[in-house]
């Protein structure tokens, strides 16, 4: 059977956003996907400049989602796209998301998962429905040295788990009211109407929560948590915070997160100790993992 | 006027034990403290032996610590001892450092500072009444680059604070239940009776805590705590744990500390963030203090 | 005018190859080159099976990188390539280049530039006769953090340059003999007939004078070094080394470069100190540029 | 038999000096070594001032080491000093160093040894000849970590060795002419007539050397050396340089050597590679020891 490259619509990541560029790269660069089509912008110009930019030719730059949706249905099989990437504000996860499940696509989306608890049960349901794939860009499980770490543990290298310290701490980004200026992605993020309540610990939060549920295999269970907003007027539940974690089979642990640590830059770092050893990773070098073992 | 060594007495620190040497070589190196004399043990053949090994004369070595303070008081002024430092097991705090002060010798105490909250109430007044000191080792003050941390951080450098982490993870030392092996200090740190109640967070705990209150210079207010012990059997009522704290001025944070974290060595590290900027500071790096400032 | 992605062509490189892999990838990652045809291998049958792995159209992969540039000539100027990239063998460089560059394409080599001076001068003469682009990736100087080193060098913040130390310590790869166990690239970079005499400096210890080369502006004027090899059997010249370096403006310093560093993974690293400051990176932690001030 | 403590004289070091006051922390941290008697400046005041500093009793404060060592003899075996520390500039560590040799007293001179070879010659028969110790402070050998290091080369853990990296890379310190100021102590160490011709290299290319011999067990058979001076007026023959160097057994390396490294604070790191392993130590990080092994 002949082989061919996966193709990939994209709703959102203009040639004004963030981090549709990052999910284009990370797609491009084994060679296994192609851009076929997108609505990169709720401008229609900007969608149009923009796809022009990404070497698509005219009939596959769309100006509404449900334009591109539509009229990818109408073209042969094995030309229209296989998936869409959803890469725009919280608040238009859901929506976009729905449509390409009903119309047979798969879909990628970035983290969070939507707006809202109810709109991501209905997701579940409908891939459920489906059978299609809905993948979630938690991408820091995608680190070799933190598949390793996963497998170590999985292999029972580190004995009984006992402990779980998950940290992101960002800083330089969110510590004064940027999102006032403009000409940045701080205001839709810290936008309650386009972002959700949750501030900080919905938009890196999640990070640190998948990480630690990822390498350790172990559900949390519990949580007790501490969450404040700091820069003053802005209307998020939090802009950092910190959790005290009880997990599956007795763990405990720590979850801190926040974008106001000033001077920090990326740094989602997680450490696990169980009765025989314990690990080490760190974003901010990322090739390493450190094992440490006991007596 | 003619200056002279400060005169030091110690109760407990023999051959046979951890803390006191360290006080020891603290006191000597720098050449204004010489030993004078000692009660260096329960067992007075021990307290004898080490008293010869660290060159007294056998008259300055004491069978008690009461015998030690009743002669040492009926000696000239210009040859007994000007202070006494007690390095017992938390129990045998209190009695020796009361009957000190009463006796106008000046006292250090390695920390926690005695075995029940009134015992230390009941220090204080005595201090308070006499105009003596009364010295806690909290030692990780005493590095250099943390008090430049003090000192940088009261001078306004990093802006209005916002977040204090505080950690100390060790591991090698307590991962088992090594104190049913004998011969080591796990014994005394793990027995209610020798300790308290107050197990890792008593021991390491406290030098975190005042570690962060001391390079703020803000009090912390409320607790929030989780405390654990993994190790099967073990008495007090903690061998790790985490609080979430809020301090003084709008300040919140994190302290963790734990003596189960397989393959630490001893790792205390403080990290503070205001407005402007923020700081790093490990024992393991201690000549290192690591600032960052923001956009 | 409409823009268009650059034409890729690739001779070597096939599945069974190392940099080839990577020549591509760097090429995908930022959408801006296609890859449109090959010959990947000696052997045809290898080059046809790694074309369709890279979604190439039968026709566009051949036997020979002869066949390919003649083919490639009499396709419509906006199908045909743009560019070679040349992943052979050192051996193997010269021809194809040539042959590219007298066909008016375009060319980009893997370092070293040729297997021997003659052949590297007759590129030159080519390329300033044609005009064309001959690019040799030396791509340790792509890094940001390396570009930053050249520009703050450039702007004076050291001041007057005084030393270079740069060092590349390879290990695990060629520490034994693995040259005789086949299924490996250590046979043709330690065979003279295929990667000529210069062992370890040919190979790795070019990147580490271009780095130090690149970053500081100044040509290295004078060498005196110590080749040794280690790995008995060997044929090659050197599978490691020291020079002392006279560089121009008064500069001296110090190249190492070894494939015989035990358990080192791939550490190249360069240091440049002047009057004012000096400044220290490392491909280990690549985001890192270390700037250090005098008094 | 009663043990007693070993009593040291010292000639230097006085309150204005640098070197003096680490060898009396070093001496007196483990409590082995009491200071009795010392000529601590050529200058008798700061002498006199010093010793009363050091709480010494008029009577053993000497103006000259002649009259020390004359006075000393004359005291009761019990009372006079065990050995001299001789922490002076280079030019005068041959005279009183052999003056306590004839005397029967054991010496310890900082590095280099003496101010030519010839002097290290004559005190090297006048140790053989009377039995006594004399010993350098090549104090970096010192470290728990280096005699780890060496113990494990030794044992074979590395294999067959084949390289050692040495440097010590200063910078802060003699960058600018800071002996042109006064008031510190660049002044003895950039004249030839006190320090010798020998600048950095004999000041602390002297320490890299020694680690490089000690941990490796093997001597440095022949030099090819690069030295320069940089700092313009500099009188000594350098102020930094590069050695390849080819030891017993096959071994090369890299000594490397500059007080002028701007920035650097004191940065002594050795590096060794045999065939099945490699290390690793810097004294930024003294308590680490990094081990490598290969496939």
């Amino acid at each position: 059977m002949k082989r061919k490259k996966l193709k990939m619509g994209m709703v959102g990541g203009g040639s004004d956003a963030f981090i549709g560029a990052i999910h284009r790269r990370a797609a491009f660069m084994d060679n296994y996907i192609e851009l076929v089509c997108g609505c990169f912008s709720v401008n229609p110009e900007i969608s149009r400049s923009s796809g022009r930019e990404y070497f698509l030719p005219d009939h596959r730059i769309y100006d509404s989602y449900q334009e591109m949706f539509e009229k990818e249905m109408e073209l042969p099989v094995e030309e229209r796209m296989d998936f869409v990437t959803i890469v725009t504000p919280n608040k238009w996860h859901f929506e976009p998301a729905m449509m390409a499940l009903e119309r047979g696509f798969h879909v990628v989306i970035d983290k969070p998962m939507t707006f809202s608890l109810e709109e991501a049960l209905k997701l579940k349901e409908k891939v459920e429905e489906t059978g299609l794939v809905l993948a979630l860009t938690h991408v820091y499980s995608g680190y070799p040295a933190v598949k390793e770490a996963k497998a170590r543990i999985a292999g029972g290298e580190l004995g009984k788990l006992r402990k779980v310290y998950v940290e992101y701490t960002q800083g330089g980004w969110l510590s004064q009211r940027i999102e006032l200026q403009g000409g940045n992605n701080a205001g839709w993020r810290t936008n309650p109407k386009t972002t959700g309540k949750a501030g900080c610990m919905g938009d890196i939060g999640t990070h640190a929560w998948h990480l630690a549920e990822y390498v350790t295999g172990l559900k949390v269970l519990e949580v007790c948590a501490d969450l404040q907003t700091y820069v003053e007027g802005r209307l998020v539940d939090d802009d950092g915070g910190a959790s005290l974690l009880r997990m599956e089979k007795g763990v405990t642990g720590v979850l801190m997160a926040t974008q106001i640590a000033t001077g920090e830059a990326n740094n989602i770092r997680l450490r696990v100790y169980g009765d025989k050893g314990g690990l080490e990773w760190r974003q901010m070098d990322s090739n390493r993992l450190t094992l440490r073992w006991g007596g």
